[in-house]
């Protein structure tokens, strides 16, 4: 697993776009992985997962073949690595952006003019490099020999 | 694990929501699960986790603190008793619509002139009762004494 860090708004989306682009054009499977802290919305009044889950179910599970929704209320949620081995088995690679505390190896994404005071850098122990949004080439390179070789 | 079956539009749903709703009026902690062969609708155009996916990802998590979604393209996904494992540990009783060969105990839910030719019933066995949408006390009865004693 590798992360991408930065603060909001450094194109942490764009860099992983293109790098999940480079690595599957060479072969590999790459599984992504978002942490989204605002509320997802996937659950949608009226349908029947918001109806379960307002009739009082702790967990609503919507299951399809190749997706699927969860809904808890409780906190009781699977964490990083748990879900990372359910769901994503079988990637070579797994990038995720956000999950800071994880202690993951980390791509930094900076941009000028795009700083965040506020933004926090992960232990200089776990930086791997630090790349602006365009550098997808020497990423992708960086995380095939590091991760893939 | 009980398992809600019947022909699409009989009420499977709603018999549900008032079990759930009865249930955990008594303290019990229910998770729900839906099986959902079409295409759950949430990797919204232009969103991160489309953007991901589209570059190519096999598998695109997105995690939030209380809900998640996952979207694979290989089929690789959890089957049903990993995910209640992973999402539903906690419950007390696991109700579940649709996942017909999984094999549970099934309660059958049955309304006049609204049948299915095609709809084949589970194995004798392993019906517990059938019941009508509004049959709630009776069946949130059944499942306490069966499941919750």
């Amino acid at each position: 697993m590798v992360s991408f860090a930065g603060p909001s708004g450094t194109g942490k989306t764009t860099l992983l776009e293109g790098v999940i682009g480079r690595l599957t054009s060479k072969g590999y499977r790459v599984a992504a992985v978002k942490h989204d802290a605002h509320r997802i919305e996937l659950d949608t009044e009226g349908k029947d997962s918001w109806r379960l889950r307002r009739a009082g179910a702790d967990s609503t599970l919507l299951m399809g073949r190749d997706q699927m929704a969860w809904f808890g209320g409780d906190g009781a949620g699977p964490d990083l690595h748990q879900a990372v081995g359910l769901f994503a088995a079988t990637a070579d690679l797994v990038v995720v952006e956000g999950f800071r505390s994880a202690g993951l190896p980390t791509v930094i994404v900076a941009r000028e003019g795009h700083g965040d005071g506020r933004w926090e850098p992960p232990d200089p122990a776990l930086v791997l490099t630090t790349a602006h949004p365009s550098d997808v080439d020497e990423v992708a390179e960086l995380l095939q020999q590091r991760f893939l070789g």
